[in-house]
This record gives C-alpha cells, structure tokens and sequence, in this order.
C-alpha cells in the first residue's frame, strides 16, 4: 500500500472511531449493562472475521462486583433495544454479562497479543451547559445519570479502530490477537471477572490503555505503574429501633455503630511498607430524628500500594466492622463491590513499547513510566494473570487535552487521540513477533 | 334545653365533628402547610361569630421553626386551592403562617378560658391496606407522604366541636373563650411562635389536649406531666472534597467530623437531676466511596426532665459540635428545628377538671396524672408562658381505642373520643368561673 | 442503775469510744489489710463475753473484690503486728479474711438484730496541716497513703459502744444480737463476701449505719435511700508492642483500644427506668512516646438507680469492651473489684427506729428518708440478704459537723455524734421485741 | 611514621576509646544531664589543645526541649560530683547546659569540618542478667534508670578518639576542625538548640554518626537517608473534677477528652506525598474510679518523609487536639518535647566519604545509602543548617554486631567499630582538603 493510499485509509478508519465514539458518548451505559454497547461491538467484530466470545463464555459469574439487581439489569437491556442494541447479539450478555473477547488467529507462529479496553460509564448527568462540546455537537448523553465522563467510549472506539487496522494489515500478522472489550470498570468491578474466566490466560504480551488521565496531549506512557491496590465495599449495620424519648435504652443504634465504624476506619495505622489509603466516602442511616437508627450504611474503600499492604487494609477494616458491631450488639454486612490489584508493568515490554512509539514520529514525548500514586484500575488483574502465565504486561496513557478532569460533568477529550493510540497499538501487535 | 333536645343536639355535633375528622384525614396537611385546613377552620369559626386573629397576627415570624422552603409552601398552597382550600382566607395564611385564635367575649365577668388544639399531619405514606378503615371508608390521605397518623384531625374536629357546643350554650358563658388551633405540632415547632406572639397571656386557664397515646378508650387524664423539655436540631458540616486515593490530605472530611460528633453527643454526662437523653437519629453524608466528604447532615434531638437539663444537653452539643469542626477544620451550621419544654399542670385546676370529668359521667376513669417520661409537646410553652403570667394550664389526655400507635401508617381511633373530648372540654369552660 | 450512774457509765463509755477512734485514726488500714484493727475489735469483744466468728467463717472467699497481692498482705500483717495488733488473733485474718461477727444469745425469745460497722481506711495520705485536728492532737495517721478520710474509725468505735451498752444492759435484753464488724467497704469490696457467707442470714431486725454525708449535726436518718447500685471494675487490653516509626501495623494499640472503649462506655444509652452513671476515672497505658502500646489500664465504674439499671449498664459496658478488643485484635481482662446493690429500707421497721429516735429526745431533728441519689454502699448486700429472708433491714445516717468533705485529705467530725448514734442503735436493739 | 609506629599509636589509642566506652558506659547520664561526661571529655579536650567553647555559648537556651526539672538538674548534677565530674568544668555545663565544641585551626587553608557525636544514655534500667557483658566485665550501669543502650558511649569515645588521632597528625591538617559533642539525642532534643547557636555555620563539610542499626559488622553507610522530620509533644488536659455518682454533669472530663484526640489523632488522613506516622505511645489519666478525670497526660510523636509531611501531620495535630479541647470544655497545653527534620546527604560528599572508606581497605562492605524509613534523628537540624549555609553534610552508620537491640537492657555492641569509625572519620577530616 502506498504511503497516499494508507493515510487515505488511516483517515476514513479515524473518521469511523470519532463517529463510534460519539454514538456511544450519547448511549452511555454503566457497569453490567453495557447491552447496546456490547451488541454493536460484536457486531462490528463478526463483521470483519473475528471469532467471537461473549457473555457468560468470558464472565466468571461469582467473580463479578457490584451487580445491580435483577429488576435494573431488566429495565435497561429493554432501554438499550429502543435505543438500537442488536436483538441478534443481545440474550449473550442478558443479566449483566457484557463481555467479548474477538480472536484472530493467523496460523503463522509467534506470540498472543492480547489488548484490553472498558467499554462502561459513569453514574453521573452530564453537563447541559451548551459550552460543553458534546451539547453543542448533540452527542450529550441521553441516558439519565450515565455519561461517559471519563473516556471509555474513547477506548471501545480505540479498541474498534484497532480491530479494522488489524483486519487492514492481516498479511502482517503472525501469531494470535485478542482483542477484549471489558464492562464495569468503573468501582473496579468487571475484570476480575473476566480474568477468572481465563481469558488472557494463553496471553504472551498483554496491553491495556487509558487516555488522558492528565497527561500532556500528545504524550505517551508505555509503563504506567502509578495504581493503587484496591478493595471496596459496602457496609450495612443492621440495630433495632426505638423511641429515642421513650425507651432509649432498647434499641440498638446502627448510627453510632456506623459512626464508630467510620471513625475505627480511618484509625488504621499506617504500614511501613508503602501508601495506604481508607475512606468511608457515603455515610446514610436512620429514618427520624427521634428513633434510635436501625439501620446505617457505608461504602468504603481501601487501597495500598501493593496487594499486600491492600490486603492489609481490607482484613482491619474487617476486623473493626465485626468489632463495632459487638460493641453496640447490631448485626452487620460486608458486601465487596470492586477490587483492584497492584501490578508492575514488565520493563522489556514497555521498553520495547517505548522504541516502537518513538520510532513512529507521532507522540510529542514517550515516557517509559508515570510516577505517583492515585486511583485504581482493575486491569491489574489482567496483568498479574498474564504474569502468573509467563507473560508480559504494560497499562499504557495516551495523552490529549481534557475539558474537564476525569468524572467531571463538563469531561471531554481531544479526538485527535484515538489515531494516535490506535496506531501505536496495532503497530506493537503487529511487530510484536519482533519482541523476543 | 330538655334531654332529649340536648341528646338530639349532641349526636347531630357529633356527626358533624365526624364528617370534619375524616374530610381533614383524607386532606392532611403537615407543618406550616396546613392551608385548606386553616381556612376551612376559620370560615367556621367565622360564620359562628367567634371574632377571629389569624397568620401573621397570631404567629411571631423569628419564633417559628422547622419552617419548609418558600418553593415547598407556595406548591403546597397550590394543591390546598384545587383541595378546596377558601380563597377567601387563604392570604391570611400564606407563606407558612397557618395559625387561628378564635375569641368570644360574652361581656359578663369571669375568667379567659383558653383551649389549644393542633392541625398539622405527619410525614408519611399512608397505608393502602383493605383493613385499614379509613381506606375502607373511602377517607384516606390522597396527599403524598402526608396522613394523620397522630390524631390531630380528631383534635381539630373537637375543636371545632367545642366552638360550636359553646354558642349553642352561649347563654350560660362567663369571660372570655380563646379557641386556638396551632400548625405544626410535630417536630414541636410551631407552639413557640404563637406564644411568643402573645396569643395566651391573657388566658386564665388553659387546657391542651391529646387523644390516645395508650390511654384507655374512655379514660381520661386531667394532668398530664410525661413530656420532657426538648431541642431538635439539624447540623450540617461542610468541609472540602478531593479525590482519597490521589491526595486524601487535600480533604477536609465532613462525614469524619459527622461521625465524631455522633460520639461525641452520645458521651455526654448524665444529669444529677433528672433524666436526659440524646439522638443522632438521621446521617447522611457523602457523595461517593472515593471522594472525602464534602458535606453532612445530623437531625439531632436532645431531652430534659425539666428545661434545665435540657438546655444543659443543648448546651454541650453545640460545644461538641463546634469542637468537632474545629478538629477537622469544617464548617458547620446548627438549625433549632424544633423546641418545646417541660411544664408541670397546675394542681388546683387538675382538680377541678378531674372534678368535673367525674361529675359527668361519662368516663370509665379519671386520673389526676400520668406517670413516666415519654415524648414532647410544644404545647408546654403555651403552658408555661399562661403560668408566667399568672393563670393556671394542663394538658389532658382523652383515652382511645388505636388501631395502631402514635406515628404508624394504619393509625386509627375510636371515634366516639371526639364526643366525650368535646363534651368535656366544654363544660370546663363553660363552668370555670366556679373555679377560684 | 440511777440516772446519775447511767450518766456516769455513758461518759466512760463516751470517753472510751474517742479514744478507740482516735486510735484507730492513728493506725488507719486499708480494705482488706485492717490486721491491727480487727485483733483489737475481736479481744475487746471476747473480753466482753460475746461469741466470735472470725476471718474464713464469715467471709465468702470466692465472694471477695479488689483484695490486694499476697505480697501486700504479707507486708500489712507485719506492719501491723508491729503497732501492736495481737498474735492472738492474728492468724484467723490472715490473708485479707478481716471480718468479726459478735454474737450475743440471751436465751430470751425475741428477734435476731444485726448491726454492720465497717472498719477500712481510704488510700489516702492524711493531712499534715497543723490546723487539722488530727495532726494537732496527735493522732493522724502514721500509715504511708492510708487515712480515716470517711470516718470508719467513728463507725467501729460505736460499733464497740454498742457491744459495751448492751453488756452493760444485758438483763433488758431479748433474742439473739449479732454485731457485724465489716472490711473493705471503700470501693464496694467486702459487704458481699459475708452477706454470702450468710451471716445475716438469721437476722430479722437490721441496721447499717454511716456518720456525717452532709447531714447537719445532731439529725438522724433512720431510712437512707440514697444510694445507686453499682459495679466497680478493671480493664485491662493487651496488645503487641511495635516501633512507631518503624513498622506501626505490626503493633496492636492497646491505647487506642483503650480510648475508644472509654468513649463507647461513656455512648452507653440511657434508660428510661431511671438513672444510670458510668465513668472511665483511671486510665494508664503505653510505655514511651515511640512504642505502640502493650498494655492500657482503666478503672470504671458503673451505677443505676436500681440493680437493673445497673445490670443493664455492665452488660453493656462488657460488650463495648469486648466489641473494641475485637476492633483492635488485642486481649483484654475485665476484673470486678466492688459491687454494691439498691435496697429501699424497710418502711415499718423505719418508722420504729425514728419514733425510737424522737423517744431519746437526743436528735435535733429526726427523718424519715433522705432523698437524691448519691454514691454507693455495699451494706445493701446484707439490707438485701435479710429481706430475703423474710426480714427488715435499715441504712441510718448520723449527722455531725465534719471539718471537710469525706475523702478530702483533712476529713475530721464532731465526735459527739459517737455518742448519739452508740445510745439510738443499743435501744433500738435492746426495744427491737416491741417490734412486731 | 613507620607502619609499626603507627599501628603501636593506633593500638594505644583504641585501647583508651575502650576504656572512655567503658568508663561512660558505668556512668551513664540521660538529656541534659551529662554532667560527668561533659566535664571529662571537656578536660581531654582541653589537654589536646583544642579550643573549646562551653554550655551557654554553644546552646541556645530557646530552643531545648524536653528539658528536666530544676530539682532534677540539680540533684544530677550533685550525683555527677560523687562520680568525679570535675569541678573545674562543671559550671560551665550547669542548668542543663551540657554541650562542647572543640576547635583546632591550623592556619593553613582548607574547608571547616565538622563532626558531630552525642553523649547521652537512655532513660531505662540496663540488664543485670550475669551473661550481659557489661554485667560481667563489670561496666554496667550504676546510675538508676540510666544506660548506655544505644551506643553514645561509643559515640563519644569515637569523638575522643578523632581528636587524639588528628593532634597526632597535625602536621598534615589544613583548614578547621570542629569537634562537636551533643546532648539529649534521645527524644530528638538537644541538637537544634546547638544548631540554632550557629555552631555549624561555618562548617564546610559535615559529618554525624551512629554505629549499630542493623548494619551488619565491619560495613560502613556513608549516606544514612532512612530517617523521618519528626515532632515529639505532650498533650496535658486539664478538666474540673466532680463525683461521677453525685453530679457527674459538673465535671469536665479530661479523661474523655484525651480518649478523643487519641483516636482524633490517628484519624489524620495519609498524605499523598509519602510516609506518615503518628503515635500516641503514653497516656495517663484520673486519679480514682468515681471521680469524673481533672487531668490527663499524653505523650505523643508525628513523623513525616519529609519536614512537609510532618509539618501537615502536627499542624493537624495541633487542630485536633485544640478541638477536642472545646467540645468537652477543658484547657490544654502542648509542649514540644523534641523535633527532628529530613535531611539528604549531599551525594557529592557521600560519594568523596565512600571512596576513601574503600581505599582504607578496612570495611567488609562499604554503600552509599541505606534505604527504608525507620526513626528519626536530630543531627539532621546540624546538616540542614549546614547545606542552607552552603556546606555539604552526611549521617554514617557504621556497622557492629549487637547483643541484643538499640533501647533493649541487654544492648551491648562489638567494640572493634571504634577504631574502625575513629579512623574513617580521622581520615576523611584530613583528607577533606581534597574535595572540591
């Protein structure tokens, strides 16, 4: 293919990614019921030759966190029909099962390639301010507190893109891609899931992505090691109630229970080990200002900057919860919503990553790694699973201007960003046979 | 008058007050938005020829508490017109001021007999259940989370039951008679305003009353002394949010400084003097398991076995309150919401009243007292306001029949109460001038 | 006898009292440890003719709270028997067994009558201030933090008085007299150990008597009510200490785990029968400013207005204690060092005591009751113990001038109130068969 | 010198190192009351030649902390007399003012040099177990609840040794050295005082040592950065008492207050920055069970990575306890009992200091830094001022068996480190002119 002929192609694939982007930007869907979402990606997928698997194939049922009940999981796979979700695709993810994994196999040796992007929003209402680009170009969300406020519809175009580029250059290719397309990574919730399933277990070089993230535009991270293990949960204390005039001394009250929980959380010592974190972020119990609380709940978070202080973190948080609850003599739930682990990127393989994005002449700066500490991702699963199979592992950023910071009403990213990822990474698939 | 005329008479009130009871239980209306009932009590009293104060007149605006937003009042008058709320008197009411003091002057000496009934339902969904006989009999709330699960609509129908047995009677009056029917009993916190208005200080004798709470049906008390002087108040904190993975420090904890509080008012030293008590009995705070807290809210009550003691725990939990902000460097505000005290009846009027009760006949029993603290009634600062001026004031419980307690969703009583409450109330007032 | 040589006999006896008093002022012994006082009570007593049971026959030893180490006892056996008390009697006290009950059996038919003296010093150092009387006439203290602060040495000198008048008065005398001389009643220790040997489990006519308490001089209570139920009690948390600096997760705090159960201890509701009191009044932990705590001591006592009251607050108190040692994973002692009890007096055998009391025409006033709670008396064992058993029990107070409060360290009283009190109890006893 | 000449001198020398060790080891004197020590290392110094200033013009009087009682000084500084602290200096040193700066300038030029070590024992009884080496060879303490189980005695016999060891070879010294024997290490209290005496402000190139922490036997850390900004203070509460049974409401309860800035305290968020601590390591509070706490005492200590770090961690601190001071209506102070910083080696000087350790072919091991947070160390106030003045400045650990941990009774170490840091220090002072 002439160089003419390739940026002709690069450009309507660029112009496919911004339209995808968009219509998903419009159609948010949140953690487990990304119903429309999914159907359009495998759709997209079998088109162009992928061998599919979806669902309840590359979803482990009990590993799943933070499920919303039956009854929502109905009401919007019903909302993502009216709103264009593939009737053909639909019944493989019903209840929550929005995961696909597309294969090719090329016959040719060399090694699997496996490439992760989420394709779930936010809890959140979008901003309506007619200065926020997507009111004004109409792709503003139209589903009620959803929006993608933090770049996931970025990544499943990103991800598609990758698919079509692929297909493009099929004679290329050696070895085995997978592409996954990953639900609920907001809270943490869905990888773990898929992990379990065994998904990238046959996976020998393993990329997952992020844009913005407040990286400069144009830049890229090969190596981004700045996530915290994770664990988050929700807590209910279960009391009795009673009149708080009247006979105050039988009921058994979850507010204090909870309100010493919350304190005992946060009392936590320190590790020696490195960062931990702990923060009881929603507090709500008690109906009336007059009866002792019967019921409080929290949900909670803890981190640590490896698993190990996590784990840590996790076992005394649960430790003071069954305490408090002795202490005021109310029955108590742990629920875990979300996990997230530590995992280090593997240096060969991001330094590989890093001479491949230099070479392509498109990035303003390549870093090999983004130092500090802050949230989570539950793609570490992915990594320390490839890890534990012998496989090499990197979480990259990809750089672009934001209008607003991540889960921010008013977030939006510079387009321009889904060319760049998306040729970086089919170029690492592509060369991967290189990487000994 | 002969008996039969008498009898005749009485059971033709008796409906009537019936017929009122149940048109203001399918039409509750809660604290300061009791619209349709205040005028439909005022053009009564009106076309009765008692001389009617009303609103502003009868309510001092700084004294009045728990006040709903100027947005929740003018969308609740609103619904009281097409309810059939009067044109005619609804001005006199608007924004929140929903009280009326009838008076009747009969121009022969004796003393100012007062009576105090309440109007205002509760907060609260009605239940829908077949077996509950007001939605059997068709008068169920038709109003959102609003019902009369506390009587009031039967005090308002006795009210206005002894408006009318009074000019029936008219020529054996003495002095002067004030009817007052008061909004927003419940959170105690509308008594305060109309007292402090002066409505009562030149009241003699005062009588407030309750029907049910656990007396028996037929019972009366003519003293009751188990109301604890009470504060209720709400707090807020108001700290600042940041991201508690990427930098906790940043935050100032609003559900932490919520939390220390809850403590820290449950800590308070019990009082050498009587009982006390205090409740956190709402917490909510938070926004998300990941973001410190930007902002609380605590509905707070605490209690006293006299004002004293009450104002001993009020007084702490501000200096609780205000050190807890200052500890994790939050803001915070504190809203009386509600108030009431603790006001002992005047013996020789119990008496007199107990006398009275006997004599009538018409009771299965007549105590002088009830025992044991319990709730609050803001009608104690009627009481205590017609003490300090020199008269003498009770208040008096009329034993009912419940189909469920106080503040329960099938609320329900007997409704012969109403004729024996009224026929009571009445002859006190018609014969205090005995009383010396 | 002629009133002049009852006169007479009562000034000797009078003079004897005050100096026993002072002797034992002189020699103050601790609960448990009243080695000295108890050899010299039991020889006065056996000279007199009474019939003695000692130490291990009239106290429980499984009963027995706060009694000190071995090591203190051994020590305060020999510091005693070098102040004189008396190998004689010595080895029936041995190891903190310090109690005597008197018996005198007339042969007579009448009621058995009980009196309780208590006979233990405060840990306490008295006064050296050259104005307290003490100090001035020679008899304060000699013994390192111990002191007469509450005026027990009065009570075993009246104690002594009575066993004197009614010898001297034998031929009136009818039924059985059981003297109780009683140790460690500071801090509720010793009153149940021989209530549960049963010593007064044959009394029927019992009396327990205190001086001063603030009761103006020359009055008398014959029925004091004022006393709380109580249990007094140590905790202990033990924990894993660890550098601060260095690895903090590796220690478990038993400071922080202190902390936090004063605070749930002091959250404890109240209760709607009536009052309650808890207090952290001792808290001691931690080892250096750099060491995560090993260990944390508290002392707590809790209170109710009657024995449930105060159960219901212990058995909340060893559930937050409990509740916290699981928060914090430390281990924890609860030790129960005193107990008391509520007992209302025996309202007829009250009655008979104050007409008695108004008969001697000594007391300038004569009450019935004495109201507002207080502190505690251990007493109520025995007031319980005999009602049990079918008899009437009494707790008296005799009023007298003190110089400070009990427990301050220059406590001192009217010791004519020795004489007052020694002359009630004898005719109380010696009348008690007109007694029905 | 001939070879044999100089290792005769160099075994000469270190067989007086051990002796002083000894000598100081027997003698040892905690903070501020190094009386004994001050005035014979004074007289050593003195004899060498060495220029000495003393007491109040090395220590600025200000900046002490945790400074003993005047009783305490005084009552030392008599025990230090019996022990042969020479009179001739001990005024210099009186009122706590232990410290001495020995001065050689040679006249030639060439940088400042300063070496810093520290002289004081711990607060602790050293082990009289028959197999502690001191026990057995007959130096161990004889002073009361001091000992030398840290090391200083090694410290300042090293520094003694340095001194002998360069008048030995004058000849070859250029520029100035300056000697500077600090006390009240433990606790982080003595160095500011001198640092803020400006005794380093003109030191070009600065060293402090240790021996000991773990590094293993015969390696030397030329660049000790394992050391947390630190701030050591008390807390005292002072409420009101009152009887906890008879009017509880009357106290202020200093007890519960203390039990809140506790768990307030560490309740401080994690900064995002890096390493925190915070540790409240002794509390004691209340003087008996039934009396509502007048007085609670906390010793507390906060660290940070960086002076930032700790300076956020007691700006809160001090937030938290002014806070709790106001919601239970007590007083406080806070007294700073002791203060380090974070200080990095200058990588320069560190680098020139390992260089020469390899060429003296003395050490099994020779590293750069020591990596890993563990205490705190207030020499780090000396090499801060040091840099800000333009120097260069490094903490070195030299290796040396342990019997047993720094703060344990039975701490004892290879003495053999003496002649191997004496002789690394001696070198580099003389060789500093070398260095840039």
């Amino acid at each position: 293919m002439s160089a003419t002929e390739h940026d002709s192609q690069l450009n309507a694939l660029t112009e496919k990614m911004v339209a995808w982007r968009r219509d998903l930007h419009k159609h948010p869907e949140s953690g487990w019921v990304e119903f429309r979402t999914a159907t359009l990606v495998a759709e997209e997928l079998d088109k162009l030759g992928y061998s599919l698997a979806l669902g309840r194939d590359v979803i482990c049922e009990e590993s799943r966190m933070g499920v919303p009940s039956a009854e929502f999981l109905a009401a919007q796979k019903a909302r993502a029909l009216q709103q264009g979700a593939l009737e053909k695709w639909i019944d493989a993810f019903a209840g929550g099962f929005t995961g696909i994994v597309a294969t090719l196999e090329t016959g040719r040796p060399g090694p699997t390639v496996g490439v992760r992007v989420d394709m779930d929003a936010l809890d959140l209402e979008e901003s309506s301010d007619c200065a926020h680009v997507p009111e004004q170009c109409g792709f503003a969300s139209i589903n009620h507190n959803m929006a993608h406020a933090c770049g996931h519809d970025g990544h499943t175009a990103i991800g598609l893109g990758v698919a079509h580029y692929l297909i493009a250059n099929k004679a290329q290719l050696c070895g085995t891609m997978k592409l996954i397309f990953q639900p609920a990574e907001e809270g943490t919730r869905g990888a773990k899931s898929m992990a379990d399933a065994g998904v990238v277990d046959d996976v020998d070089l393993f990329m997952a992505i992020h844009i913005g993230t407040g990286v400069p535009d144009g830049e890229v991270i090969c190596g981004s090691d700045n996530f915290l293990a994770t664990t988050k949960f929700n807590v209910d204390f279960h009391g009795v109630p009673a009149h708080a005039g009247g006979n105050p001394e039988q009921g058994r009250n979850a507010i204090l229970a909870a309100a010493q929980a919350t304190i005992g959380l946060h009392s936590i010592s320190r590790h020696c080990d490195g960062a931990s974190r702990i923060n009881v972020g929603v507090f709500n119990g008690g109906t009336g200002r007059n009866v002792i609380a019967q019921h409080a709940h929290l949900q909670v978070e803890c981190r640590g900057e490896n698993n190990e202080i996590n784990d840590y973190m996790f076992a005394r948080s649960k430790a003071i919860i069954q305490g408090v609850a002795q202490m005021y003599e109310v029955d108590f739930d742990i629920d875990v919503v979300g996990a997230a682990q530590r995992s280090v990127p593997s240096p060969d393989w991001v330094t590989f990553i890093a001479d491949k994005a230099t070479s392509l002449q498109r990035f303003k700066q390549v870093h090999h790694e983004l130092k500090g500490s802050a949230g989570s991702e539950d793609a570490t699963y992915f990594m320390e699973r490839v890890k534990q199979h012998g496989g090499q592992a990197t979480y990259m950023i990809f750089g672009t201007e934001l209008a607003a910071g991540h889960h921010n009403d008013k977030f939006d990213f510079n387009e321009s960003v889904l060319q760049n990822a998306m040729v970086l990474l089919s170029h690492v698939v592509m060369d991967a046979k290189e990487f000994a």
